[in-house]
């Protein structure tokens, strides 16, 4: 192989997009231009934007493994792509129901088009998801297409403990670990093993594969719930504190409460109560779930897991170069800043 | 065969509820009680119940197509199970997004538990239905997922076009015939299509069940747009007049604002008026659309449809009782009042 590393994430980065687009391509003119706005190939316009699609880690992580798993460079792409779809079903989704009006420093569907629209863009999105797979013509289209089924249902699931929490006041870290690995690890341990089941992967190797993505997942979230306590909102693209200001019972929020240490309990009154936080009760909570420890545990757990996820792909045959790209991405999860 | 067609509809519906069931139980516990709820199998709390499930048109069809197809009793279940999924998915969006508060005679999802929960349970049956064809162990089930794949993305399209028409005046009876062939005829002709498949049965006998689901699925839509207008509210469980109450672009409506006569000239310069209807306006109103022939236009037109149907399934072999049976349930669906 000629190429650098780099240039081949770049070249499959054009191909999942140009195969992504081709799939939009599907929907007619009163969904199409929704769904390529939000995946930002338009402006609201429909006008062609140079915009932030967001970070690809899903189909990189596709695409890395259908590389690694030595399967030919194209074997991965409706694999990338209907993960990249199952993902942004997703967003679009939940956008909606936490009423963000902000993503990727734009408005969000439904603050353009209204809820309607932005219900049937995800919808579609879902829908075509499957039918990428399905009609890709890959003799592992099928098993490809369950496991991707099956993580779909495992983030609804998430997403719906997740809503259910809210109401919530006695949520523990366990269920809240278990909603994390549905919300969140269940289509990144997918997107990595759905590369290597349409590479043809043995099973151990698509086991591995889904190891590393189950611990990569819960990595992504803790950085994810750690970014919405402390993240610089320039670059999230969300207001500061964003989590504590909805009371959100995230990863190491609950860790503290569980704690049983006393800014753990402070904590808990502090969540108890409601209204709309000032600035200064924001960085009081921060203040709590530092001291208390959360901050700490939720960063090592981060690493604990990126060293399980890289350990699990260890154990099976890859391709070198493929793996160690892989174990950066591990890296790049818990180093990001957005 | 020594059953009766009847109780052969009988055993074949409770196959399918309780697959249905089982689908359904793939869900975890705070979205099961959810679906559960919206299918009729429990109250809001959970309780079971025997309540109106809906008149599951979409599953019959294909149980019946693959009798017809000479399918053994039990290959359609999964095709069955899965175009239900895919019509209540639908249901509980569309209630989301129309502010239907009631449906079959009782509290929608997003009535009873909000707006998030319902857009959840709504993408819960959509994912579900993939899963439960593709993990069915058929040898069609392929080919059976990328049929019901296809008519949920003509079915989503179709729903956008009609959300779409909300804010124009300028909707043409073309395009409102393609609107209701994606958002009702889709998923009908692939629920007759896809027990063919589950069947075996050879391509020109797909073709024709497909035809004959395209037909019935028109002719579904306009007697639906008869019942919108005309339709008993005790009986629809809807409020009287209610698709002029939200001055729907109907087909009979659209057909008047076509025809160039009197009485459409005057529905459209009604149309076109803002505010909340009296009773005695949506009774005029409904007097136009009768007066300027719309009436009779789509009573006329479904019978016409289900003919064309029922004519579609004598050019192939299918066995004669079940054949008859797809004939009535074409003459239900324009016969029926709610």
């Amino acid at each position: 192989m000629t190429v650098t590393t780099l240039s081949t994430v770049d070249a499959d980065g054009h191909a999942v997009r140009s195969a992504l687009s081709d799939a939009v391509g599907r929907l007619d003119d009163a969904i199409r231009p929704v769904v390529a706005y939000h995946l930002g190939f338009c402006d609201e316009h429909g006008r062609p934007v140079v915009a932030d699609g967001g970070k690809s880690v899903r189909s990189r992580l596709t695409m890395l493994a259908a590389h690694a798993a030595a399967g030919d460079g194209l074997c991965g792409i409706p694999g990338a792509v209907a993960v990249e779809l199952v993902h942004n079903f997703s967003l679009v989704h939940d956008d909606l129901m936490d009423r963000d009006a902000t993503r990727r420093h734009r408005p969000t569907v439904w603050a353009v088009w209204g809820d309607p629209v932005a219900v049937l863009a995800g919808d579609a999105m879902l829908s075509l998801s499957h039918e990428v797979l399905l009609d890709s013509g890959s003799p592992h289209a099928m098993a490809a297409a369950r496991l991707v089924g099956k993580a779909t249902r495992d983030l609804i699931i998430g997403q719906a403990a997740d809503v259910d929490f809210e109401h919530r006041n006695d949520v523990g870290l366990a269920e809240c670990i278990r909603m994390a690995m549905g919300k969140t690890a269940a289509l990144l341990s997918a997107s990595a093993a759905v590369g290597g089941v349409l590479a043809g992967a043995p099973p151990a190797t698509v086991a591995a594969l889904q190891a590393y993505g189950d611990n990569i997942g819960l990595a992504f979230q803790l950085v994810d719930d750690l970014l919405g306590i402390w993240g610089d909102p320039a670059v999230t693209g969300k207001p500061v504190f964003s989590d504590l200001r909805s009371r959100k019972k995230s990863l190491p929020v609950t860790w503290c409460l569980e704690s049983g240490r006393p800014a753990g309990q402070a904590l808990a009154q502090w969540l108890a109560q409601s209204g709309e936080p000032s600035e200064h009760d924001l960085r009081a909570a921060a203040d709590m779930v530092e001291t208390a420890g959360g901050r700490r545990w939720a960063r090592a757990e981060a690493r604990r897991r990126v060293r399980t996820a890289q350990q699990a792909l260890t154990a099976v045959t890859l391709t070198p170069e493929y793996r160690r790209e892989l174990c950066d991405l591990a890296d790049f999860i818990v180093e990001r800043s957005a």
